[in-house]
């Protein structure tokens, strides 16, 4: 008698964005008339960059000629691009890779949803809380995160790394009576909390995973959003190699949302059991992947252009100036506000002891503003709410205002 | 202690066409001279119909202008391409479906791949021998095949339905004594036999999954290259939709191996346990993709305009074409051949006893031509060999005169 996988009975609810978009789709239809300003979902509003349209046009006339057609890629990837991540966004950083190190994929998202697929269903996974919720269901579905709490909104089969004001929202490493992880989720900068890592808390992290002989899974995705002296990848830490897949993306990078690109990285060193880790991704992606677009592929390679840098340095600036701007104005509202400084994110505490949800319907009823609910992302994200430095410079400055208008 | 998905060291050797590649490589590398003709992967070689490429264009340019950028699409494609392949490509066939029961996914290997993520890992499942080996190969590392057994080349929980040239390449309902698989793979047209199926066995075969319960899922990549009045989608049968998921692809439909576009159709009535598969894969893809490019989906809308329709009707037509050729070239030399009349494949049988890499290995050296072996996709493709109608004209009938050469 054939059955479903009934992890997936134990996830509640639905994804938090589909939740968010089906709230604002209910609102709109019964406001046509209210502009509402989105500054919730992490999804980018500036247009491509100039060399990026330029090699898309060029990329398309080459599906136009026989003699310049791409059919099916190399599922890793085009070594064009392999070697231009390597070479230009690695190397600047004294990190050295090889290109078959790199496997591009369609995005950080679908890569570190379907990382799992090359580990034991029983390992032993830790999450910071508040956290990406891709991280927490991805492994629920797989059964590693075990049973579903509603009390505590937890799951019992994961280790909770709790970040919070007190640790500057970057988790303490956990005591020696501690259980250990076999699988650690980072991301930094991170979302939701736009709080970035330094270089030594970084190094803890990697000393911890080579001693109890566990795998950090780093989500570098907002990389480009640092301003001070940090690390971009993990890979500037050493021993990182031996202990660590680092996932990136070119939606906030080069504003790729709609385009799907990303990259996962598996040094040749990583070897769990006696295997390369790179071994088995290697075999998961060529079984149940065929490639990016060699379309999408030839426009990352732009973003690596000289031009191209200069062009997304831009746009990085624009969004940058939009989370000074709010951070800015929420202080001067006199709420507390962390992030935004090396990250897209910013992480108000709620004011007036409102419940994240709570801010969301108030914020989306009065200000016609929408953010994300901080407990989305988990227990310690009740009393925060995540907003995005996404938006256009006038919908940004708009926000503030009506904001100013009801704080 | 970390440990890896132990199946996926059960799994034998690369995937094949890795393999073919590097064999091909290494051939290349030792004779740089020689001009290899590769009727072996699946890929076209025609440049996208220029509506496609119009249509391209115009989304890059979208792309350019913040008023008309897309940045995150919805996860299950957008509304305008799940409307026009239910109105398009279903309702010329009398197969009425609601755009929310398509779900536009990246390719059908990814979406065929994936499948598996929403069924129980002890389901039962069923494969035809031979077979394209991303259905068993994610099944193995789910470990749903079990254990692969050297001696017989088959894994040990799997259920195969031999196909075989007795059966015209399409396996017989197994008996009331058989046990009853839970998931039931069929292609067809088939990839690698080229065989079509009739009405009436598929109606057998929907008859069958609803009697044990089984769910079938059905890969119908293949259909444009039906010229004879056969079923091009399982839903022209009725009660499909209480027991079928169908993948479709448009890599060889117009030519998007490199582009990646397919989608998948869960009917609402496929119910499981209570639960609907289509919510269940909804929630696959909320988690772990983020929607097919959006300059890709306008691709695919435009494949379904009426110039669209006409211009890949010619592309097919040139391939068929190649199936004609080959197939009359191959019967001309007194060779046995089946395929290639409502499929681009077409299934050789081995001559003079030779294995079906020992073809590989002849043709290669003798007339550098590359094929794939048909032991390849499964014991029962042992003495056979799939040639694609996917090259050039020039390059198919050359293939065509360097193996008169040899036979």
């Amino acid at each position: 008698m054939l059955k479903i996988n009934e992890n997936y009975m134990k996830l509640p609810g639905s994804y938090l964005f589909s939740d968010i978009a089906r709230k604002v789709a209910a609102f709109s239809a019964a406001h046509p008339d209210r502009k509402i300003i989105r500054l919730g979902i992490g999804d980018v509003t500036q247009p491509l960059a100039p060399s990026v349209i330029a090699a898309l046009h060029r990329a398309v006339d080459d599906q136009a000629s026989a003699a310049t057609f791409h059919g099916y890629g190399p599922e890793q990837g085009y070594d064009f691009l392999r070697r231009q991540i390597a070479e230009t966004h690695y190397l600047r950083r004294g990190v050295k890779l090889e290109p078959d190190e790199i496997f591009v994929g369609d995005g950080a998202k679908s890569d570190t949803g379907n990382i799992g697929d090359i580990f034991d269903p029983n390992a032993v996974v830790a999450v910071c809380d508040p956290v990406y919720p891709v991280y927490v269901d991805t492994n629920a579905m797989s059964g590693r995160a075990g049973n579903y709490q509603p009390s505590s909104g937890r799951w019992d089969r994961l280790i909770y790394l709790p970040c919070t004001a007190e640790n500057q929202f970057c988790p303490e490493i956990p005591g020696p009576s501690a259980p250990a992880p076999d699988l650690i989720y980072l991301c930094y900068p991170n979302n939701p909390t736009g709080a970035a890592i330094t270089a030594q808390a970084l190094r803890g992290w990697v000393d911890y995973a080579r001693r109890v002989g566990a795998v950090i899974l780093y989500d570098a995705a907002y990389e480009a959003y640092i301003t001070e002296d940090l690390p971009h990848s993990i890979f500037e830490v050493d021993g990182a190699r031996e202990c660590a897949i680092e996932f990136c993306s070119f939606s906030k990078l080069a504003g790729f949302t709609g385009m799907r690109l990303g990259y996962t990285v598996i040094p040749k060193e990583l070897v769990v059991g006696g295997v390369k880790l790179s071994t088995l991704w290697n075999r998961r992606q060529t079984t149940k992947f065929n490639g990016a677009s060699y379309v999408t592929q030839r426009a990352g390679e732009a973003v690596f252009s000289e031009r191209g840098q200069e062009e997304i340095r831009q746009t990085i600036a624009y969004y940058q100036e939009n989370a000074r701007v709010i951070r800015a104005g929420l202080l001067q509202m006199g709420l507390t506000v962390y992030g935004g400084t090396n990250a897209p994110y910013l992480w108000l505490k709620t004011p007036n002891v409102l419940s994240s949800w709570g801010l969301f319907d108030y914020l989306l009823e009065k200000a016609n503003v929408v953010g994300t609910p901080g407990s989305g992302f988990g227990p310690c994200g009740e009393g925060y709410f995540r907003l995005t430095a996404f938006g256009t410079h006038e919908n940004t400055r708009l926000a503030m205002e009506r904001l100013q208008n009801i704080f």
